[in-house]
């Protein structure tokens, strides 16, 4: 980036909030995805002005522009491949409204996920979705990657809690999407267009969310199965029993291995697959539900349910549930993880796929996640960074693909496309719907400078049918 | 239309599908908003090859094509206003899944949407969506014009119930959307495009929606107030207090008038507003947060509660409420309704307003609809057809709009906006967005043959700034 192009950065955010030195490119330049690729230069806008004012630059001067939240995206979502500018949302992070009374709040996108949780539970409401890095993640990744979070289930994932985003385009026009109201119909949704985007249509700089009130109690039970199958099939057993509950995770053996030492009590060797089930609600409602679950576990020959009768207990559950991934990283450096998602009752015939495609492949596979909504995250471990080895994981993968989308699936349930996935799309989206994609591109972004080289298999971008 | 291009329609779906006769095109030109436009064919397609051809046929010779389900819009969205081709989706009816297990259904836009919710519940499960004139409209219709009903304040509107789409676009290329699964990511949300884009953007052939389990358990309240004032505040109160029913309606003192004779019980003349409570869920449930209900309103001194004892009861009280609309009709054919939404809490100010505005322009005004989303019925009840009273609706209609955006409210919150709202839009959305939106229509359609007309103020497509 020439002294010139930096010198109007600098005109916009001042000197002191952007950056050429590599030490701050450093740290701008790689995600949970593991990648990095070094940005241009980094900026720290605080108004929706100088990110209007760094976009018009960017389209004049033809600059690739990331937005960027926390980086704890998995798929490289945040990460500048072409170099460029890198926004973070660092100083958008001003809480400007929580309407206790029409349960709305608006944010900036660089309001970390958790804090805002945590203040809101002071108002006794609540913003429902709760992706694992919570504590760290903002809510603007959130919404461009469209996370989601064990209480999917229940809640939704990031997109059916927000009603409206005020979105910079690449032109630095500012576009104002959706109401502050629950129901709204003028013209097109364009809200929904813009949440897991991945930054490649515009650059969200406030969020209107739907708040919930914060549910009066809940109850955490650990399920604990001698038989896989069984464990799996229970998933669908409870939802079809009328039971909602906030959170219906899953853990296989493997899983449960690899975070053994931090499980609440020592793992009985028999164990095939655990269920972590919370209810939550009014203290009354939360009773008749965990009833009636102990009464359908009752009837099931291989499980066994613990209740946690402690907040200690809850936390110990939450932290071997959330070490999972970490956990993977240790054992295996050179794991791939993919959130597929299946229509929740083929979960066991899922499971049971990887299972024999582990063996086949002589591969370490563990699977786990949020069995409720069908997504299952299955980590693919390859034993060390050799060709053979690589190439066997890669095979996993692409066979594990192929089998969700023959079940109905998808590729991706929460982590996105990013540049991990993008090129593997065109299995799932056909000639058409991609020629669409790109096309809606294409016209929000002509210079092709919003995070360019994301979702799309290739960076060319296409009028005409697509070659994919 | 000359016989040429009518003998095309005649090769691609048949000749008993297709008709120039005037007798029937005449029952394809009008709809609930009462206007008429005459179509210059009407054709009764019953596969999504026959929509294709019919769309690339439309798109060849540059004929307008509007999609039709019921006919049940209020904002003219299914009328041929520049002529052309009525698709009627009538024989696109087909209920083509219902799987139990992962509670989704895959159906064709004609499938009437009361019949879809009866057959469900042999199933014991939901699609939640009841807009009024559920006997008869098409979820076609619903998803187009993304419909609402009472019971989107706990289960949301149509877009809420829709996860995917199979559209027919105007070169004939057939577009799938969504997935199948409860979760997806994968590429830009444009399930959501479509809905609400009333038939301008494509026609829609099939529908995935997501289901739930029917409650098990309903109870049904009427609540009768001596103060208008205390009824809406009491709107926010329910909700505050972590009661969520299922239906939340209001009337006031006119609505309740116009169907006075229909009214369950004889209307004490005091009474200023009503309410309709229901609660639905498991029968502890609904009994918990009845008892809580009830307490709530033993505090408030101007209103009273009656529980509905007998399925008749409930009937009644729904007869009333469904009347208002049809009752209003016949005092006033002149008469404008509009489904404005204002945050819940402003309720109580906005329908202060309504009475003020009828007072100073002296003219009729009665607001009805689901308080509990904020989203009010606003009928302005012209005298007659003269100038004068003309010009007094539209002064009601333009304070009422201006009024509404400046609470922070929308003008439409499930009617859409078809012809009878386009030239108000531009209060609400600012350029850019009008801008946005028509590239958008442009891009899926060229030449402008979806429903053209519809939803933008003017039927110029622009690819710069718009003028409005």
């Amino acid at each position: 980036m020439n002294t010139t192009i930096f010198q109007e950065i600098i005109d916009i955010v001042g000197p002191e909030h952007c950056s050429r030195e590599i030490e701050e490119l450093h740290c701008y330049s790689y995600d949970n995805s593991k990648q990095t690729f070094l940005p241009d230069a980094v900026v720290h806008p605080d108004t929706v002005e100088q990110v209007a004012n760094l976009a018009k630059l960017a389209n004049t001067h033809c600059i690739p522009i990331v937005a960027r939240g926390a980086g704890s995206g998995t798929t490289g979502g945040s990460l500048p491949t072409q170099g460029g500018i890198v926004l973070s949302c660092m100083r958008l992070n001003r809480i400007l409204e929580i309407d206790t009374d029409n349960q709305i709040a608006i944010v900036e996108p660089g309001v970390i996920t958790g804090t805002f949780q945590k203040i809101l539970q002071g108002h006794k409401l609540m913003y429902a979705p709760d992706p694992a890095s919570l504590k760290f993640c903002t809510i603007g990744g959130n919404v461009a990657e469209c996370a989601g979070g064990p209480s999917a289930i229940k809640y939704g994932v990031t997109k059916d809690s927000i009603i409206g985003l005020e979105v910079v385009l690449a032109n630095g026009e500012v576009l104002t999407t959706g109401t502050r109201t629950e129901k709204g119909v003028v013209g097109y949704d364009l809200t929904r267009l813009f949440i897991g985007s991945e930054g490649t249509l515009g650059i969200i700089t406030k969020i209107i969310t739907r708040l919930l009130p914060l549910p009066e109690h809940k109850e955490t039970f650990l399920l604990s199965s001698t038989s896989l199958q069984q464990a799996t099939e229970f998933v669908a057993k409870i939802l079809q029993q009328n039971i909602l509950p906030c959170t219906l995770e899953y853990m296989d053996k493997t899983a449960l291995q690899v975070v053994s030492d931090i499980l609440p009590s020592r793992l009985p060797a028999d164990i095939q697959a655990m269920l972590i089930i919370e209810i939550d609600g009014s203290r009354q409602k939360v009773e008749e539900q965990a009833e009636h679950l102990k009464r359908l576990i009752a009837a099931e020959k291989y499980c066994n349910i613990k209740q946690a009768a402690t907040e200690d207990e809850i936390q110990e559950i939450w932290k071997a549930r959330r070490s999972i991934s970490p956990a993977t990283h240790k054992i295996s450096p050179h794991k791939t993880s993919e959130d597929v998602v299946v229509p929740r009752s083929l979960i066991p015939e899922l499971v049971g796929f990887c299972e024999d495609l582990a063996q086949k492949l002589t591969i370490t596979i563990l699977t786990f996640g949020h069995a409720g909504d069908g997504n299952i995250h299955v980590n693919i471990l390859a034993a060390d960074n050799s060709p053979k080895e690589k190439q066997k994981a890669a095979n996993a993968k692409m066979a594990l693909f192929k089998k969700v989308l023959s079940m109905g699936g998808t590729l991706s349930g929460e982590h996105g496309i990013g540049i991990t996935k993008s090129p593997y799309i065109s299995l799932e989206l056909n000639r058409t719907s991609i020629t669409v994609m790109r096309q809606l591109k294409q016209l929000f972004d002509k210079n092709n400078i919003m995070n360019p080289g994301k979702i799309f298999p290739s960076e060319e971008l296409h009028n005409g049918p697509s070659p994919v």
